[in-house]
């Protein structure tokens, strides 16, 4: 639609090359080649630059190579090998995928930046980029999680907007790296709620209401100042519309479906990992699937209570209880996830989840347990807890206060 | 509520004695009990009678007894060890279970009768217990399952409920009988739109609009002709609102959820079974948990479609996404029931469904399919096969013309 006469291309950057950003750049960079109207061929992909030796396992490791044993830089690595050996080892990338280590030169002239960075990168990533993008890019934040202080609840996806004076989507499914990156069939969810100079497409197919960039800043959450300032996207560009942001992620092996709530999607990508913990205690004492499936569908109901108290004007039900970023992410979680397997084992073997990070994860932080405090001291600051008590439970077993044996009388509803 | 001045109480049987029905009976007596100004304490068991001998691995086995190794009868044992060794084995049931081989003798005088009998086994009862039964009974049904034939499609609560010219509801939810009996937690969904006289409560709780039995005729399925005839339950009894329907199933390990949605809660309990064997399919290929998840959803959505397209005046999409008997039962039995196994074996042993059924299940036929083969001619005879692709999908793998590689190809919404 509305590509005839568009006298430019979108060029897209992958702002991360970890394993999910390096297969973001992968079905991104097939879906540049496969639509050619609108996006320029070439996808950027910013790699943190590390000297890396190629494992001896890998496919691409020669021991007669004078280069063996060397250490060789990862991008450098990647763009002659069509392979991110480090982080997606015997995945290839197709030739239009370019590895650059300098994120202000693989981002110039981008339209369109996908974030997929470590959280604590975010704010430094776009500190770097402040100034250096063209002011009307847009972004779409791979990355799940909130950013919660005393001030009150962020999306990621909002800082990133914020910091960078531009439009961010957000993209989160019942989504395991390699198993997408080895084409097995799976979906997501893509939140984009397009400015409506950009999609020229007032009310974009599938979603409720088009809306102002101004609506996922909800009365509970920091205010955004960023609208006011938001360029439109210039018409020799094809719109950005729900049906053309697709065409970036779908793929035979990776559905898409679009809907307008950044809010919701990106909600649910945090506030699953609390969920997964909560079924993991109940699993871990042998209570069966029909317990797990109990607290599951509890925790999705919490999810949508959560969304609707603080981000109401946004977020819809259906997101968490019809979308793959929603019950699906919840069940793919549930089944096998990291924080449900170490909330399972500390039940088990009767230890804290805190001693599980120290000696199955090298003291690595679960992102389960940190959104769990975090989520608790936004909650207990707006004095709500009691109508999240699934969520207050998990804080509470992970602060030893309550044990898993409780969690039926925890969220049994008072009448 | 309103239960002071009630001069009657409510006697209860539970019809059937397998191992759902057993279960039934323990929680339900256990709540009878506590519940002594609304219920009769004991609580009639049906059971259909036989001969068994003891098993040896039962903890009631004695080698040394005159009894061991002799046939005994069912109901007799069932009253003299308060266990059904046969059904439920090492669980003992309240004294006040009172097993009753005779089905006209155990519902005599009853006001509240339970279902809980194999699907082929309904219509028998009914026509038994027709005109055997005070005319102000009503019913709940705990067999899951749809009837369809030419004529439409009907619910089994409406089955009953016409056959017995009563009101009828269901149960349905994620429920493991054994885990049940074992007191682990879990959760149901029981579905009573009372009939107004019943309640003395116009707007239940929790519930979307009260509304007549007639509301459960749904346009496409066949239509019920009983409402003219349903009887007022008498004044002296405790009204049957949602606030002591739920006082019959709630326990501590088994938390109710009141809905008024009945077709919604009988067609999940149906519907469920199709999600898991295409579940099982896609996790026989080894296409990992995102797929699984993927495959779930897109059934969930399926099971809405099916009760708006056909009971649309009943049914309520939250039953389907948010109830136990909904998005929990999916889970449960996608995580390890025998529809989602038996699919999975098929397509990692390359045979057929059938196969599996003839050599793992003596030739007994898998509720999933035989629901799978009633839905696809209910729905090819509406012309409605294309709007419902996963559960057309998997009618065609059964019948071998679909391939279980191709469901991503045959759910992905067409443009």
């Amino acid at each position: 639609m509305a590509t005839l006469g568009a006298l430019k291309k979108h060029k897209v950057t992958i702002v991360g090359s970890g394993n999910w950003g390096t297969t973001m750049s992968k079905l991104v960079a097939e879906n540049t080649k496969a639509n050619p109207t609108l996006f320029e061929e070439v996808v950027q992909m910013w790699v943190y630059e590390e000297e890396i030796t190629i494992p001896k396992e890998s496919r691409h490791y020669d021991a007669g190579s004078e280069l063996a044993n060397k250490p060789q830089k990862l991008s450098q690595l990647v763009n002659s090998l069509h392979e991110n050996v480090k982080y997606l080892p015997n995945i290839t990338l197709p030739p239009n995928v370019i590895a650059n280590p300098d994120i202000v030169d693989a981002c110039k002239n981008s339209t369109i930046l996908i974030f997929v960075l470590p959280h604590q990168f975010i704010a430094r990533v776009c500190d770097n980029l402040k100034g250096n993008i063209v002011p009307y890019a847009r972004a779409i934040s791979c990355t799940k999680g909130v950013d919660v202080s005393e001030k009150g609840i962020r999306l990621l996806s909002e800082s990133i907007g914020v910091r960078l004076s531009i439009y961010c989507g957000a993209l989160s499914g019942a989504n395991i790296a390699s198993e997408i990156a080895q084409e097995k069939y799976s979906e997501t969810t893509v939140a984009y709620d397009p400015p409506p100079l950009d999609s020229r497409n007032p009310t974009p197919k599938g979603s409720p209401t088009s809306s102002q960039v101004d609506l996922i800043a909800p009365s509970k959450a920091i205010p955004s100042s960023r609208s006011a300032r938001l360029q439109p996207l210039p018409s020799e560009y094809p719109p950005l519309s729900h049906e053309n942001v697709r065409r970036l992620f779908h793929r035979p092996y990776f559905h898409v479906r679009m809907v307008s709530d950044v809010a919701g999607v990106s909600l649910s990508g945090a506030l699953k990992n609390i969920v997964a913990l909560a079924a993991g205690f109940v699993d871990g004492l042998g209570w069966g699937d029909n317990a797990k499936a109990a607290v599951m569908r509890v925790g999705i109901l919490e999810m949508v209570a959560f969304g609707k108290s603080f981000f109401a004007d946004s977020v819809h039900t259906s997101t968490f209880t019809e979308e793959s970023c929603g019950v699906a992410d919840v069940i793919t979680s549930c089944m096998g996830g990291r924080n449900f397997r170490c909330a399972k084992m500390a039940v088990q073997r009767g230890i804290s989840i805190d001693e599980v990070e120290r000696t199955e994860l090298n003291g690595q932080k679960l992102q389960g347990t940190s959104t769990a405090y975090e989520v608790n001291s936004f909650l207990r600051s707006m004095g709500k807890e009691e109508e999240f008590p699934l969520f207050t439970a998990v804080f509470n077993i992970l602060e030893g206060k309550a044990k898993p044996e409780q969690i039926p009388d925890l969220i049994e509803p008072k009448d």
